[in-house]
């Protein structure tokens, strides 16, 4: 599983809706709501680079209301959870 | 399920022992070494905030080599995934 | 309680209208207008973290010639004064 | 009554100690622990310019273990309590 | 005398504008046109905290051109100047 | 009169020290302790620019405790006050 | 061979277009869309400064949707591949 | 003779010819094209302070395309060249 | 082929013994000294992601001197050239 | 000519010697000494980019007290002066 965690700014009128849509787009496993500098965190879980750069450079830029993002792969995961098998329950088709 | 995104800066030579350190403090779901602006991305999932405040105010302050955090509690979640039942698996003693 | 704390920048010719707005809001006790980098300081205080978020992700946002803001929630309090009690005046309806 | 906050970063290991001597100042009425980039917010309510002076330049400098601090002094407030009245219980001796 | 001073970024085409508009208001003795990462310095020497409040929240944010206002409150004044007795001249009325 | 307005950062503990010692300073006429991201707002009105190079690039830098300076020259003032006047009192000699 | 790399910011909506256009303007050998703070990151490959200054200052500038560049010159190179051959294929005409 | 450098963003759009405008101004004897965070470096050599605050408190306001500036001036110029008697050519009428 | 840039501030004493050290590195395909807010920029070219995180959280880790990173790995590359075959001579041992 | 502009933090305490020192190295025409968020601003006017690596990645780096640089390659000069002549007297051993 390839992973990454995107830091977004959204216009404050429409951080609601940017949060549902980005929450619809395949590859994007949780969308969370924060406080801070930063209006929502993204979770990415794909299977191979190839998804992550299509969810990164061609899905995600598409959105509208979205102001910034700061995109950071994951290299490396520690996790008292099997994440591998609890997110990939219906990636398979 | 109380919910809240850490970003860590940590030291250079002490990045991978603080993100397993991290890793054992109970209510710390995933510990993910990032590349870009920070060096950890910690998923906290607890109960209640008071584990919440437990976890950010008592351990993680413990952890030695880390420089700097970012807390942001999650307001709301957006998932296809029944995230609260997931992870609450080994929650409850 | 469920506490926290907002930095506010609003647009300069809108500031005490949204000062004004934010004071309607329920759940939010205090706005000060202050100096320095940000326009107002907002204290939120309320029940329950449901209400915290719906404060913060529904009332908040909509509030217009708000720049930014960054939420800053309470962990712990300390004080000489017995604020649950204080501000709970008026809270039950 | 004088009003300021304080946003407080505080090295790591001393922030609870540094929360606690905070507390103990007189005109400090609240010391919130927060997540974000600051680790302490401090409300100082005080019955003078003087009094604020004192707390700012002479108590909270003595504080051991504070790295920075940024005060906002209150203009105005704005609250549907009587916060006057509220805070001043106690100020009289 | 309650002193503040003030940083202001203003639009290029209307720094100098406001540097007369500012100079305008009761309550800033001086205006100074500097360079550097601000525009102007503002100096507001008043008699009491309320007129500074009447200064700063509403006399400076009607004056259009204004970007960025920095409010720092003067705590303590040392100076081989009588400041009290200088400024006040023409202060009476 | 030449004038340069200079924001100061101070270690904490020293920040009384400092703000003492500049004050101390000939050319320097007015030292503010303030709140915001700086500790001193230092005020230099001399008569000549070899003097001001003269206490910012002599004087100025012996003060022990200064972490950071922020020299900002003023190439216009504006004010309801004959400053030229007022502050040469006692500059003759 | 010159070299400089060119951190880019561009508008999201045109990122895409933005990388195509740069990649086909002569003397940039490689277009990276990346994540983090920055869009692209652009690699010029040329044989003299007059080379690398009509890139950055002519062709680079005409290109619509960059909101922002960062050019950092190469000083010196170390690497274990020989790139001057590698890159200097095609650099003739 | 009064130096000062200015450190200048423009309009991408607009650098070359914000570039050849400031070349122009009476008082300013350089503009150098960079790469970097800022667009143009800016060298005035004057006479007096007068004449600096007429170039930049007047001339350099008045360039269309110019988006932020920093103006740093030099207390002190050491150099193997009498750039007094070089630069004092042309200065005369 | 899977490609990261790497932005380095390091020691200024140590930047050209670190900059040797990373060149030493398999995986790190160019270490360039630039000038900028950065000192060096490093380019990774490797076979997986595997590799990639091995590059970044083991060995570049070690090098002592580096005060910062921020890697920014390349989700699509354009270019003239052939890279990924250019890059792959001697990557098969 | 190549040339380049570098902004430079120093330790207070050294600002001066490091100047001085500046002012030694072949190749640096100008050390300027600055108020603003810069201690120095040095013009490196050299004759080839070998000569500049030269400045920027051996001698600079060996002066002792500077803290940060930040260097800009100069890509045009606009000037009513001819630098080229003025600056290369005493370039020719």
């Amino acid at each position: 599983m390839v992973t990454a965690i995107v830091l977004v700014k959204a216009e404050r009128m429409r951080v609601n809706d940017v949060a549902a849509e980005l929450a619809e787009i395949e590859g994007i496993s949780e969308v969370y709501s924060v406080g801070g500098r930063y209006d929502l965190v993204v979770m990415i879980r794909v299977r191979s680079n190839e998804a992550m750069a299509d969810v990164v450079t061609n899905h995600m830029l598409k959105v509208d209301g979205i102001i910034e993002t700061e995109t950071m792969p994951a290299f490396r995961t520690q996790s008292r959870h099997d994440l591998e098998t609890m997110f990939s329950i219906g990636m398979d088709e």
